[in-house]
């Protein structure tokens, strides 16, 4: 493709304007997912507003950080979608495709949960089977060693844990493969919010880790997702 | 494999004792790339000690923040060693392997330029060919339109940057593979060592991005390289 | 004018006392803008005492930070006054005076458009026209590529964005005006409440911007307006 | 002019490649000033090669950061460019343009005095006079009173200061133009290398302020040059 | 005094337990004040029951951080106390001393006035005269000149400002008496709840600065009670 | 005195311009101290030209930051003067004055000597008697118990510590007159360079303490000196 | 015991799986404490499951963070359990044990004793008899003293405080035992949730201090009673 | 003892004047240790005198962060002293005494070992055996299984790391005694001096982990060996 041609593309992606946000449809051909809503900030009303209009035309939505009241108006326009309580996302898929395997998400404790879940959720929709392992904290290494063989046969994990944050260096000290490191706000005191987790991971001194921001689930599993897409020998549309 | 097997076979992994540091050979084994060393803090006689050793049993060698000095210690130990000067970084292949494609580097200025170099010396170590763009800093967003092309063709993409660190959020919006963001320490003022870019690629607004430490050039290249090595198909040993 | 005259001057401005606040009058001679309230941490029945006190004297009023709380105290006392909702801001102006073009404020999500439309109410009270751009995240270069005559046609900019905030270092690339960057709020995690979008301006490698505090959009209303002011000739009284 | 054609110019903009760097001349076309070289972390050859490229192409320069060392390399080069120790910078302008008068800048102690002085040469190399009054820091407003006519006659302000960083603030409460804040590293214990005057500028109470980096008196000067230029009728090429 | 009778006394000193709380009956002899209630974090009940056990005693009071509810609980016990709503303490003294002068509070904005009010309230009922000036922002000089030759006349002054803090700095340039500098956690964005006023007032420029913690008006009345003390040549008991 | 009269006498205090600074000579009218010299950031030549200018004028000296090589440029110009070595220190005073007692100094340890001996250094040429307790660090009771009397005699008190700077509020706990605290930045890890002693400092549970900068031995000094001042009667002039 | 053996036995140690957590029964051997609960972030329904499951296991319980509505489903379930208010803990001890002396815990001001309770608490289950000292706060060293020879007769201490933190160095000075130092978020303004106690504790000049998280309660009294248990000549099973 | 004896006691513990520090011979009696000295900010001539003295009192000595060129003032002055060049400390023992086991030290990295060694010389000449393991960071687990039963012997351990700080999780996940956690300035980047290790630790997830100053291995030795003491029955004199 000539350059000419790849800038002229890029000028003529499709979007579409509601008043009060421009909706990016090109996602859905590029990233094999449409545009990402974040219910956090917006009415139910105005969530359910835009997710009609993403599903009409991709036949696809996910929606994070949703509340119970979120759910309910979205539901009411959308009886289809499916509202995941853990994860607080929301997803519809019209004509639901095939799972690849090869994403495995681990996560420290219970209350990393909802994090691990939104990665979860978000991989499963672009197209991937999830292994799931919780409440492996490193604090109680003879849980994780259990799952070593599972460790090993990912080709993509992702690791969420709050408080110290160490996870993801010992798993990837287990395994060959990329390792996307989630620190979550679980914690108190020196926690910072996340901070020293998201320190800990950073300086993770096993190689093979790369992080995203705290409580970042969707970015987690959306980077899990592209990755094990490549190993399908996939190529984005 | 049984999990009896797994954890057993981790306990038998062989490193070698050399009185002030323990080698890790398994690592050859499991990550196509034997353990790197950090010449940093290490006398030029030490580092070309645990060098040769890890020559002589793999073949292969990757020494990161090397000065002039531990360049000249460790190539008289070693004279089939190469000193990459700009990116601060030793390597040995005594057989050199089939390098793919797949991995592209970018990065935003030219001071830059060590921890990009640092990036892609490891990767062509690990196996990969390096596609590099240099110079393409936000501020001047007709150098980066002239790319587009070749972006849109990687694999996987590391993206390497200072100051306000918004160029994996630009690149990822115009790729649909996952993006390694490495922010530097180069600014001066506010940039404070390069927090700013740090912060800023963990808040990127594009999905696909997953961030390394400051300057760390070493692990986003291995990254990249346990990134790219899926889309061919490969398993790690 | 002699310095003894200057001094003299500033020590015999006027200024108003309620007893709870005095108020400044001289500011409407010297800014084009009566001194501004903020609604933030007052009373509806203080905020609407002290409107009425300067709408008498001036007949031009802003309110920022005012809920509907606030408004609906306001609006009963001066039923010519106006309430932005987005804005957040009540204005009233008794004889409207022309407004000149030259602003133009961008930012980069839906939901940086409250600091947004806080700049453009400003600027628009104190005499110019403002053109609006929403919702150009450099996630979505397409999308500001479109704008690229426009943002060339103007005097001065204010952009505004959260998260890693970088859209001012990229449009400071593509114009040769100031731009005035608001750092929001908007993000979560490691953005801490719009640091993260603080820093990433501060160290904006295009030349030509200039930063204002965090969610500040009178702030960057107010000095675009002073700036396209110069432009214009006019010197203020 | 149409978006097209808009977007296609920028991709036609001019830069040389020298190797180790882009060169961007198109910025001299845009910008009344050639790009700016930054001594800091290159050799005294390297931005002697640098400024020689852009000195032929442009007939003027602009370098920052420049110590003795490279002063002496450039000059030898160059010989009619001019270094300002205090600034740290060297210029060369083959064809002095006018002067237009517009700009003064402030500064509140002595040691501030470098980066009053890299706005200032900023400026005037980019074609305005700059009107200059130092040492008038907040503790002696006796000093800064003396002054007062001379800043209401101002069409921009850049006032630098270290410390607490306060001078901004009350020369924003004197004058009804743009003032533009350059946080300096001068102070020592909590001011943290120009933390407490960064945050006290971006606090400033007084309306019309707006900050750069800590101790960027480039982008000060710029910025002030760009709106003079403005109150100048002059638009950007 | 031996030191064996110093250190003995110090042994011997009254204290009262109430169960939840050692009441520390020997301030009241040693500071001219009793021990000082925080209402903050007990129960209006609890804080009533300390209240009377001081009050009984000493036949004074003084309680920080009251709200409604707490007066209301403290004043059914405690007729004779009287609640300052705008400086959320209850203060209590059975026998009114005299008043000495010498005390002057100023404050930047209406917004500090509960900082600077308890900073009186606990001045006054230590024995001292204050004098109060309200609203005398940085920004709007003129307001602070019309009280010079008031502040020159002060014997200790009490300057409590939030934003960017930097009214002590321009007040200790213009006397030549101890300066109490309170930031207060005015301001919002990069104010970060009072730290930008802290370390302005830190690193103020003027000599005869010391500061007290953000937001401690008694802290900052009470030491400005105990200097004036010292010019009344009145020695603790 | 009238406002008129004050302003217009602040406009006509005496500096005098050296080209490179301006020397502010009413200071010693107004502090019984001429401008204070911060020697650190100007060479042995510009402190002694400075230092001579000021030694002329008023017969007095302080110039605090001093290293040898100043010291030895300002004793060669000005034979008179004396160095204060473990005080990096240089004081001149061609008429002594007598010394008033009232003013304590302590410190917790011996590395904070430097910065307690500039607080003596300081309020010594202002005018008043230092008593000096020293290395009574908090670990160590006993080693303050014995001091207890001298402390409860002082009316001002300067307390410099580093570490975790615990001393003021045990110190002033045991005394009933103001304690000036100086967090020093001594100490190592998460010390950071001073912040936990002036965190702590701000801290502190026992009222009566207000704290200048970190290492600011000078301001502290200074602060005790006006404050002893006041209970000598006398009033600045 | 041989290697095989250890990390055999690690990979069989009990847990149990309740569907949204794994309840981990081998600490109960391991520790002297079976897993321990912390009820924030739970409901009070899932709490009472988790904790049943522990109590009918083990005969003994710990629920940290409980407030009453946790309180109230745990005792509906559990009606043997105690709950300590002030602790905000549960707990349940089938078979009491004896307790053994030698553990003291101290805190600063009653605001502290929440944190203290839950210390007290933890090793009271784990078999310690807690010796309390309460609101002595270094800022009245009376108080202190008089418990010198109690402290001294400890073999263990836990000193809890906030605000400036000082307490753990002045009790450290004092004995010649370990002493367990707990930061908590008692303060305000620069105590930054209980930051400034938290670097005054891990700076403490005494030897003998080492410190738990802030507000860690838990932490501090589970460490003391470990540390008690060693003096015991007790053995962990 | 009666509370009288107990403070007179403090009040007459033996130090010794000498000039610039005063030594504190008590601490021999009370902590089995003399006074440390602290090398670092000390003249080898000031170190060698204060050493002297504190060896001829008590015939044992320590000192802390000693160079090459203060081991051999040291030296010259008191020959029997042992200079340990790892740990960077100078010891002396002029009657060894049995050394009793139970501590044990780890590290994660070889840049580790001067603090660890630190804290087992520290250790060692308070009467203990040390275990030393080092170079067990967690990315490789299998090195640290090889030392579980080591581990489990243990009565008090020391863990050092520096970087992610994950070591104390991991082995206090291993052990039921107490763990006193170090963290270490090794690393780079968002390291940020050892205080991504230093949160860690303080997060840790595993129960039995206090925490000392970054870089602190003296600290981490003295509390190891005061705890082991108390394992051996003795009591402190």
């Amino acid at each position: 493709m000539s350059i000419e041609a790849a800038v002229a593309d890029l000028r003529l992606l499709p979007y579409e304007d509601v008043g009060f946000a421009k909706i990016d449809h090109h996602r859905a051909l590029r990233d094999a997912l449409p545009e990402v809503v974040l219910a956090e900030g917006k009415t139910p009303a105005q969530t359910a507003e835009i997710a009609a209009k993403i599903a009409e035309r991709t036949g696809r939505l996910l929606i994070t950080r949703a509340d119970a009241a979120c759910a309910e108006g979205v539901l009411a326009a959308l009886p289809n979608a499916t509202y995941h309580k853990t994860a607080r996302a929301i997803t519809l898929e019209e004509e639901p495709r095939r799972k690849d395997p090869g994403v495995t998400i681990l996560c420290g404790g219970t209350a990393d949960l909802p994090v691990a879940e939104e990665a979860a959720v978000t991989a499963e929709l672009m197209g991937h089977e999830v292994e799931r392992i919780h409440d492996v904290g490193v604090a109680g290494l003879h849980r994780l060693l259990d799952h070593v063989p599972a460790l090993q046969d990912a080709r993509v994990l992702v690791v969420v844990a709050g408080m110290e944050g160490a996870l993801p260096s010992v798993v990837a000290g287990l395994v060959a493969v990329p390792v996307i490191a989630v620190p979550t706000s679980v914690g108190y005191g020196a926690s910072f919010g996340g901070i020293a987790a998201l320190l800990a991971m950073l300086n993770a001194c096993a190689a093979g880790v790369s992080v995203v921001n705290i409580d970042n689930g969707f970015g987690a599993g959306y980077q899990a997702a592209v990755i094990n897409r490549l190993a399908l020998n996939e190529r984005p549309d």
